[in-house]
């Protein structure tokens, strides 16, 4: 049975992998910056996507594709921004991959960027590409202040990591300065934001590292 | 690929249905009642343990089993309270299954109650049986008030829902009553118990539970 098993994780990678670099050449001939947010529940994905919205200029066309296990609330809140929206509901999946993927971002051709909001956790996500250019992880000081250190591979491969709700971190007892050095000590070339989404602390940074990865169409 | 994927599926929650089996035989066997608790990161899960365990009387011997994808430091927090403990580290898995829990559990032979914290998030844990006796799953207010509802499956199989935090409920903005009423629908016969294991709201709840299942041992 193990070596079934085995056989067929080595099949769903490669498969991934093949589709995700479809999926990056899609978005690349359409002119699309994508970016993969991760992220446990309640950790500040959609409120980033969806104050990100009411930030950037109307010359920034927007999409974002809402991963979650059932439900459409996350893309009923974004979609109220304006934002053209797609929700994929991954069933028993606890991550988006380049298959689902593949079928959504067709209608996303026409856009400059491209959220991919990914399924509520810090551990699946990580091995499945979907084609994206940048990989953004945040997570919430609520979590715990070793919640970086007990994930290490999510940091790894980050290009920017968010510690959201820092206003919380007396409250929860939480030493945000932990987080940040976990993090640094697990990836040193991303670019780490210290945030507070419901104050704005941290999203002028966001909102600047957003304008050089779009071309500073902002 | 397709089918290989599906086949191996099948056989993976075969065996894990039989070692649940064998599991919750030598437990029964030896006079042990088991738990599984599951939360994500920062729920509360490990200070839940430690909390019961400064709690219960010498007379109930307890032991944890801490999973975790890398790292002992949940295990160090528990063991420090005398507590017979033992760590599972998954590496990429994103819950315990019976197989690790049936090589662990042969030195807990001698205990009363037995925790098995679960890997921390709400959708991986759903379809592995540990063999344990009760589910008990635990979530913060801090992840959002929707995280119930968007996690239908946990909540429907648990025999206790503790909803933690309570006392951070209007700093981030959440609607306890909407928790529970969305843990009560999704599941009428769980004890939804609201929780701030800071300053112990809702533990001494827990702790009856505790003495009902165990027997009174408490």
């Amino acid at each position: 049975m193990h070596r079934i098993e085995v056989d067929a994780e080595i099949d769903l990678f490669e498969v991934n992998k093949r589709l995700a670099a479809e999926n990056r050449e899609f978005l690349k001939k359409n002119g699309v910056t994508a970016i993969n947010i991760m992220g446990a529940t309640g950790s500040g994905k959609t409120l980033l996507i969806e104050k990100t919205a009411d930030t950037l200029s109307d010359g920034v066309r927007m999409g974002a594709i809402l991963g979650d296990v059932v439900g459409k609330a996350d893309y009923e809140r974004v979609a109220r921004h304006g934002v053209k929206a797609e929700a994929i509901n991954t069933g028993k999946e606890c991550h988006l991959d380049a298959h689902l993927i593949h079928h959504a971002i067709e209608k996303f051709d026409d856009v400059d960027l491209l959220f991919m909001e990914n399924v509520g956790n810090l551990i699946c996500p990580v091995d499945f590409d979907l084609g994206e250019d940048y990989r953004v992880v945040i997570v919430s000081v609520t979590e715990g202040d070793d919640v970086v250190e007990k994930h290490p591979e999510i940091f790894r491969l980050a290009d920017v990591i968010i510690i959201n709700k820092v206003a919380l971190a007396d409250a929860v007892e939480a030493d945000v300065d932990k987080m940040i050095s976990d993090a640094r000590r697990l990836n040193a070339r991303a670019k780490v934001i210290k945030m507070d989404l419901k104050n704005n602390t941290g999203f002028d940074e966001w909102i600047e590292w957003l304008q050089e990865v779009i071309g500073g169409m902002c």
